[in-house]
């Protein structure tokens, strides 16, 4: 063993079970990254060994969210204060504003910029309890751009603890150059974009905007077609502000997810149970837009599709790094209950990222990713925002404390008190 | 001096400016828990001095939470799962949940267990930046529960770095033994509980729910007389769930603020003009309660009504303890500009809290309490959340870092590696 959690009461989030579970004081035993044991009885503690007494906390698999824009330059703050200040978004693109306005920053970053920029978003998903984080390109919309953005995003996990993984999304918009020709731009992913990404094992999936105001359903099934051939993985941004079929189509293609889905009917969420695709529900971006079209909860429930909630972590739509938060804003808004947020956040997530067999759960032979938290029932984590609850975190095996504090390094106190 | 803050970017919000104004770099010196200097030049540097070099990030008075219920005792995330579930709000107060379950733990509750009970709370709210922090009673509802609820939240600032201002709510809910005898009740807090607080000099303002499932506009004025003749000030939960005319006694009372007001007419604007009272708008409550009234904004505008803006923070309609939150809340729901958000945190909130010449702006001769930011305007702060971005405080004239992480001493880590 290299980790032995001591006197652990478990939320063990393994699917079929009903309710929490919360379990009885337990012995966690930790090998390799993996999860080894968990028994009742304290463990043998060896030469060397690492050993924490988890009285008083709980613990969860460490959350996972699954569907992130963290890696991205420039600052759209102004951007809102004219929103708020009444300017239509005509005048926003006017001066420069929009989704442009984050690609133009995005290709004059460099990877390390990209990389220091995104550590801020990153620590707000720690300080909630995230122990796994996807990211998504799309704002490079270049060959060299959208490469960067995906090595940037995995850089992370040499700056902080955490296991990233990273998604191809240069269907995300339609790039300047190619100006009212988006199939050629589509060709351009299918024939040099994806082929990159593939070769170089930069992303396990692809994902497309499918919208009115993104790519037509023809378009998606081009890029989805060459990502399978290229042995990736595909998901969509669907019906998020109308019923294209987006996630029918995402469905046909065993897509890993489909996310947003406020517009979705009933026959598209026949067709995601058909293909047990995770219905990624993004209450960040709703709130942010000020949607009133709700996600087909019950719907989806009756189908028993798996629910997954993310923060869609962006600068245009979503501008949120607190997964715990989007829980409390499923809830408050989708009508989900805290049980039903907490699987959308660990065994579904996972779902939605294809690591249900590796990640989301406590059970033996699962990674060893758990966070500990100051709470005494796991309800708390969907009841209440803003308190600081995370006791620490175990990623891939290694305990780290909650509280990465970058900015502290920031300063420098000099005393002139005689030294 | 005592403390030297060197190239600080300044947002002073001294009212009557427009604009975040934000300065070049300055030099703040501070002596005796007051800004003694604001200068263009360094300041003498003498033996025994602290000096902390503010370069990169941003200055803002230290924020504001002008209305909480941060004491009390008991966990009601259960009930929270409850309503989710489907529970109506009878089911609930049938297993005892409602105010009353909140009522019966904080009687039960010891003055210390108060404080540790609060303090995850008021960390929260310490990492979203604030410096002072308004806590009501309104949880005990007789004399020695009031008094108990006053001590602790005073008791706070011996465990934090933190301002407390106390205000008393007895009139907050009709206590079990005064059923069916609100009267009765109030004649209580007028004859016995408003008078020992003010004896003990424990709570410098009186606050009433008014409200037809609180306190009736004739019982409120009993109460706001009472208190004005033990040189109290006065405040009111006004407006909420219904236009029953509270904001205008509260007006008529000289009243420092009316809170919530979602049901405040143009009558109740112009009153509030009158007097100079402060609209403090609560949108978490607004959020969590799934309301649909709008508080007056435009009109607060037009009459030139000061608006605060304050977390509510609460076990019932309000679990949230991060102002900032509660800033992008205001700006997203009742459409607030990111500034109106900040003076709504800041100077506003001094105002709502009488205030107004000692705190919530960054001025020679106010309190040295100041917030640095890890940002680079401020609209970042009503723009995104999650993010961990204080880069600490000055609090009574006294720097501390944003973190304090009362979670860790929770642990025991031990080594069996031959130590
Ligand atoms: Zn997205
Ligand atoms: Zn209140």
């Amino acid at each position: 063993m290299d980790l032995i959690l001591s006197n652990a009461k478990i939320v063990t989030m393994v699917p079929g079970e009903t309710g929490y579970q919360v379990s009885e004081p337990k012995f966690i035993g930790i090998k390799n990254g993996k999860i080894e044991a968990i028994s009742n009885h304290p463990l043998h503690v060896s030469f060397g060994l690492h050993e924490i007494d988890c009285s008083g906390v709980l613990l969860t698999p460490g959350l996972i969210d699954c569907h992130t824009h963290l890696i991205y330059a420039g600052n759209r703050s102004h951007e809102f204060e004219m929103r708020q200040q009444g300017a239509t978004y005509q005048e926003i693109a006017r001066q420069g504003g929009g989704i442009l306005s984050t690609v133009n920053a995005t290709r004059e970053a460099t990877e390390e910029e990209l990389v220091r920029l995104a550590l801020p978003r990153l620590d707000g998903l720690i300080h909630s309890g995230v122990t796994t984080v996807e990211i998504k390109s799309g704002y490079g919309l270049t060959l060299n751009d959208e490469l960067k953005m995906l090595r940037a995003a995995r850089m992370l996990a040499q700056e902080r603890s955490i296991h990233i993984e990273t998604t191809l999304l240069a269907a995300h918009a339609v790039p300047p150059e190619y100006k009212d020709r988006p199939d050629d731009y589509i060709d351009y992913i299918c024939t040099t974009i994806i082929p990159a990404v593939a070769r170089q094992q930069l992303a396990s999936a692809v994902d497309v905007f499918c919208e009115s105001i993104g790519f037509s359903l023809e378009q998606t099934e081009k890029v989805f077609q060459c990502a399978q051939t290229h042995g990736l993985a595909v998901k969509g941004h669907t019906e998020q502000l109308s019923n294209l079929g987006g996630t029918a189509l995402t469905a046909r293609y065993q897509g890993l997810s489909a996310d947003h889905i406020e517009y979705l009917d009933q026959a598209g969420v026949q067709a995601m149970a058909k293909s047990n695709t995770v219905a990624t529900l993004l209450p960040g971006a709703f709130y942010f837009l000020k949607e009133t079209q709700h996600p087909p909860v019950e719907l989806l429930r009756e189908h028993q599709v798996s629910m997954a909630i993310a923060t869609d972590c962006n600068p245009g739509t979503s501008p949120f790094s607190d997964l715990t938060l989007m829980m409390n804003m499923a809830c408050t808004q989708f009508g989900l209950t805290p049980e039903e947020a907490l699987r959308g956040v660990t065994s579904h997530a996972a779902q939605a990222l294809g690591l249900q067999h590796q990640k989301g759960q406590i059970q033996t032979g699962m990674d060893a990713d758990i966070t500990l938290w100051n709470i005494s029932h796991p309800a708390e984590l969907s009841y209440e925002a803003g308190i600081p609850r995370v006791a620490g975190r175990v990623v891939n095996g290694k305990f780290t404390t909650g509280n990465a504090s970058p900015s502290l390094s920031k300063f420098s106190t000099t005393s002139s008190d005689g030294k």
